[in-house]
This record gives C-alpha cells, structure tokens and sequence, in this order.
C-alpha cells in the first residue's frame, strides 16, 4: 500500500497529518480548500516498475494498491476498475489520428466510473470504522456507493435531484440505499448532504469533498497508461461536471511521471455541456490570471451526469488540467448525442450522453485545430447507455413493426 | 486455437466436417437437429495445464482460444469474459452453504453473458467471410449481436417480440442495427429470422440454431473453474430459456473433465419460471424415459429474457444438465423478484429478473434438500438490471420527496 505522507489543500497548500482531516482543508472550507493526497514520490520510484502492478494478479483497479491510500484488504467484493481499452484504427483513420482508444468505463460494477471513486472511499470508510455512508450525486455516484455499500454490508444514505433519470433511481432502490429526492437542484442536495453526514456521523463520499474520490478516479489513467504498453499518447478526453472525474485522470498521469514509469502527461481536456459549463468559464478566468471561484451557474443539459452548476472540485480540475498543457471544451446537447449515437454505431460502446462527451469533445478540439493530425488520443467513456436510454436515442427512428411473415421483411429491405 | 474435428448432431449422432454446415442437422432439422461442437479432447489434454489460459494474458473469453471453434485474430475489439466472480461468506454461512460463489455475468460489454456466444458466433462470421448477421432474440443476444456487429462494421438484422424491455430496445437502435420488432411471440420472431436469414445470406446467430452459441457460453463455466482454483465445487445454477446458456455452462465443465484440467463437473440446474418451463418439463419426460420433444408450452413470466415457450436448444438442455446429474428447477414470479431484489441489496449485484432467477432456484432446491448443507455453490448471473428496471423494483416503495431542509431529512431517519 502506498501510504501517505499528507492530506494538502489544493488552494493554501497547508498540510495535515493523513486521516486527521476527513475533507475539506479547515482554513479555506469547501469548494477552496479539496484536499490532496500526497505520497512519497521518491521512494516510490525506487520501488515501482513498469511490471509492478500486473505482478498482483488483480484485476481491477487494486493493482494499483501501491499508488493508493488504502489497501486492499479493506476492499468491498466487487471489481472496480481494470476495464477494457479498445483501439479503433478505423476510426482513427477517418479521424486523421495516429491512434485513438477508447476507455469503456461503462463496465464497472454499476456500469460507471464513479466506482472507482467510491471503491477507494468505502474501502477508507472500512479502515476508519465508520458504519454508515452517504453521498449527494447527479445520479452515477449515488448509485456507486449503494452498490458498495450494499456489497459491505453497510447502511447508505443518498440524496439526488428529482429529474435524476428512473433507471439510476431503480438502481439506488434496488441496492436498498435509503434515497432522499430532493426538491431542488443537485447543489441543494449536495449541502444537505454534508449537512446530514455531519448531523448523523454518516461518511460522505460526494465529489469534490471526500479526496478519496480523486484518488479511486485516478486510476483510470494509470490503466490507460499500462494498457497503451509502448505507444505515446498525446491527449485524453473525459467528461467535466464536479471535476474529480477529469482531475482523477489528471493526477494518475502525473504521478505516473513522479514515480518514473512515465515521462511526459498527455494534454487532458474535459468536456462540458455548453448549458453546464461552469468549469471550463473558471479556466477561462484561470488562464486570464484571474481567480477560479467562485464558479456557480445555471446547469442546463441533457447529460443529466454533468449537469452541474456548482462544481465542487473546480480548483482541481481547473489546476490539474492547466498543469497537463490542457483544457476545457463544451459542446452542445446535440453534439453530446450525436456523439453517442456514433459511438454506439461505430464502436460497439453504448454510453449515456455525459459518458459520449468526448467524442464530442474530440470533434470540436479536431476542427479547431487544438488536436492536431496524426495526434494519438484517448476518450474516457465514463457511464453506460443504460443508465439513460431515452437521453442517447433523442432523434433516433422508432424501430419497425411488422406482421411475422418474409414479405414484411423483404419490403423493409428492399429484397 | 482448438481446431473443431466435428460438428455432431445431438439426436442422432452424425457427425459432419467442421464448417460443412452452419446450423442444425440436415436430417434431424431444428430443435432435434442442434450441432455440438468437438474437439480433439485427447490432443488438448497432453498440451493444456492449468496455467495455460493465464499465460495468454488475455483478460476475456479469447483466453479460452485453445478451447474454442474460431481464433483470436477472428474477434471483435471488446471485450466478452472474463467477468469477476464474487464469493460470499456471509450468505454462504446464513444459508449454510460450504461456499457461495456469484458470476457477475453482467459486465459483458453489452451487460449480459450472451456476449459469450456472440463473441464466438460474430467472429465464426468474420472466418466464414459472412457479411452480414442476424438473430432472433428475446432481446439480449440480440442487443448483444447488434453491439459486436457495431464494433465489426457489419450489418445487423434483429427479430424481437413486442414486448422486450425498452432498454434493450433503445441498446438496438443506439448500436445501429435493422431492427423488426415482429407483431407475435418470440417464437414467431424466431422462425421469421431463420427464413429471412436464408433468404437474404445473414449469418444466423440464433441460440438453439448456431452451434456457436454455445461454444462462448461455455466459457462462463471455464472462468468459474479457473477463478475458483483449488477449491472444489458441487452445484451451478443458472436461468433457461431457450437452453443455450445451460447447455454452455454443462459442457464447459465437462470438456474441462475431457482435457483432464477437472477431475469431476459440478451438478448443473437449469432454473425456469413457472410460467414457461418447457425445458423443465421436457427434463422430466425424459427422466421418464419418454422422448424430450415436443416441448412447446406457453409462456408467461415477469422475467422477459427467460419467456421462451418453443425452447431452441432443448435437446442439449435437457441431455447436457442429466449427464452432470443436475435438473431443473422452477420459480414462481415473486421469488424471482425478491431474488432479483435480495441480490442487489446482500451483494451489490443488480440483475435483470432473469438473471437474478438462479438466487431463486437455490432457495428453492435448498429447501427441498435438492442442495445438501454444506454444499458449495456458483450462481451465474446472466443479465444487467438495467436492462429491465422496473421488472427488478416490482413491490418496492417508491424514494421519499423530501424539500432542502435538514429537519426533513432528521424525520425519516428518526434522528
């Protein structure tokens, strides 16, 4: 197990003795004050190389266990992480790229890459003896800690928004988490929550507030990484709406380089909705050497994932992505499902709307010129088409009723 | 690649080269006339050891290559197999179980263990130079067909009854495919894909129909045996419908025996709704001594994927579960459903009522004295339920709407 030397806040850079401090740094309180966890880099890099983690044998992210703050004998039985990397040459040829991947992190236990953040954060709850969990979440996250809880054998306590899509609130259901809809937006909800895991002693995994969340997240760029073997990568795409998802990617990368088993980070850029947009405005100002907060705006989109109007790991994300020489992008609702569609009809991976962003993404960055050609590109695909079937098929054709005879069939096409 | 010596008919024996046909035994005709795929077990059995899947580093099905129809080079990039396997000591102990094992079957690339035979059958089609695929389906195997038809940049005809969920309706449109939704049962779709498949040169993936099918499903059962190792196992309870998936999970264990890599196979059941048990009940005729066809009934059940009157592979069914001294069991609605809600909230596993039928089964076949104390069990969970949430949450209480307010939240837990 990797231990860590520090909690450090993202903003004043003070740092806490590691589990002092459950979230947020006490001076600059949340939003400012996401907590980083820090190793000891040197010695690791002594340690670790390029075999290290397939030598566990362990598929799913606990491969990993050596870059993470808890170990693995706190694990829920369930595999998060190790998930599949498809390369599409086809498409990368269409594209004018050098290579393109796709990472389908649709195949997690419930079907997104939340459970990374919440395999690391149940398996500290495990470590610290809290017996109950709780969260805020647009949906994916809610429904990743039920499903880990319900596999610890503890009680979980989620809030979500009211427009949360039905088949995320079957999963909440059927996990037995006890689910408060919230008359409100998911930022009322998301302080409701802090407020009631305080109240209640319940340990609060929401993005943006636990850093055991960054942590899990992060290992989907050092899969990405092992997974490539030889071949460089030069950008990796991922869908923004807190920002833990796209600092998650950014902080595996860079600590890939830290510990020496890499030389350079990818350019990572994530990906908004253009009505959501609230990170990618904070990098704007970022970049103008203004302040990033406060980010608070409206959220309007149809990647229910990412409809968030006050992300809660702004700074990070806003920090983490600068550092890689990377950026923000927003796309239209269109565009997000058009993106799914064509990754659905192309690759064979069937995402939600805020888990085909990228390929949006990745569009729009080609016809600016920010991708340039021959360019080798990695798209996070961060949650499944089940979760939100009606959301990917917007403008789809209904499919064909025919009577059970050839004739019908024949007709329909054109035999 | 383990090179096929034979594709043999299942009634009446005549063996046919490798290829020479697609689907079922030109003498004996559908439902008798099934073709089982064989091997030179003697030749494997001097080459394999139990490393050799392992040593393939290959995290899916295609670790299995030695013991499949078709290679590696032939496959689709996703990712079929090589799904986790859960054990569970707590259950095991509250239902005085030796060991319980759970196969989360789900995480398929297209979350449901059909995924196994149309990985196989899609690359057949890819060796055979068949450019076009189709299949008939109660909806799964046909929403997985049109996801690894996408991924191969093939066309795809789908047949499904009217009544399939909508998420997996939604899954075939998103991937792209032709889809009929055919205004009959699923045996009328059935029937209807095989002529037009023949009519238009479509390589029929259907279960019961492409002898391929079976050949991935079984690899579910290769994966139990080598994520189990040492210890030994005596009972493996999965969901019929049409049998395809049972008689994959029988001859996996057997052809383990047949390579010498197991020195015994496990009792295999087949679990039915009461509803639609033509395969329990064609099992019990041939118990009888009385021939297993005709077995045609109605069928009416709650869990879609299992609604099967005209079972298609009934044949190997019924004669692979006797030759492991297994049967069949069958289980009312209800206790599918709770199976279905027991399973997600005890292990964090949420299944479609199909695939959560198995949990079902072992209740039953424990209280019966089918399963002995002490016995050591794998269920195989064979669909997402997000495929057909509502099905899953039947008899749940809805979550409570609650305002922002901290007090409201104090109510319901009491506090």
């Amino acid at each position: 197990m990797g231990e860590p030397i520090a909690f450090r806040c993202v903003s004043c850079g003070r740092e806490y003795d590691p589990w002092s401090v459950d979230y947020a740094c006490p001076r600059c309180g949340p939003l400012s004050g996401t907590l980083e966890v820090l190793y000891d880099y040197r010695a690791l890099a002594r340690r670790l190389v390029p075999g290290s983690f397939a030598e566990t044998r362990r598929n799913s992210l606990w491969r990993y266990e050596e870059l993470l703050p808890v170990g693995v004998e706190y694990a829920v039985p369930l595999r998060p992480g190790w998930t599949p990397l498809y390369e599409s040459p086809t498409l990368a040829a269409e594209l004018g790229l050098g290579a393109l991947w796709i990472k389908d992190d649709t195949l997690n236990p419930t079907a997104s890459c939340k459970d990374r953040g919440t395999a690391v954060a149940v398996a500290a709850a495990r470590k610290l003896g809290r017996d109950a969990c709780a969260c805020a979440s647009t949906g994916n996250a809610a429904t990743s800690l039920a499903g880990f809880c319900a596999a610890a054998g503890i009680p979980c306590y989620i809030f979500v928004p009211k427009n949360a899509p039905r088949p995320k609130v079957a999963q909440l259901l059927a996990f037995g988490a006890m689910v408060f809809v919230v008359d409100g937006t998911y930022d009322e909800a998301y302080e409701l929550a802090i407020q009631a895991a305080d109240r209640f002693g319940w340990y609060n995994r929401s993005d943006g507030w636990n850093p055991m969340v960054v942590e899990g997240n992060k290992t989907g760029a050092l899969e990405v990484w092992e997974q490539i073997g030889e071949a460089s990568l030069d950008f990796a795409l991922v869908a923004a709406g807190d920002g833990s998802v796209v600092s998650g990617v950014c902080k595996g990368f860079q600590e890939l380089v830290k510990v020496g088993l890499a030389d350079r980070v990818p350019r990572v850029y994530g990906v908004q909705a253009a009505g959501a947009a609230a990170i990618a405005h904070a990098f704007e100002r970022h970049e103008q050497g203004r302040p990033i907060l406060p980010a608070e705006e409206g959220a309007d989109t149809v990647a229910d994932s990412i409809r968030v109007g006050k992300p809660r790991d702004v700074v990070k994300a806003v920090r983490y992505v600068a550092a890689t020489g990377g950026g923000f992008v927003t796309v239209t609702d269109d565009e997000i499902v058009s993106g799914a569609q064509e990754l659905a009809r192309r690759a064979g991976v069937f995402a939600e709307p805020a888990g085909a962003a990228p390929w949006a993404g990745l569009v729009r960055l080609l016809r600016e010129g920010a991708v340039p050609e021959g360019a080798k590109v990695v798209l996070f695909i961060t949650g499944s088409g089940l979760k939100d079937p009606e959301g990917a098929l917007r403008g789809l054709p209904e499919p064909t009723l025919i009577p059970p005879r050839i004739e019908a069939v024949a007709e329909a096409v054109g035999g």
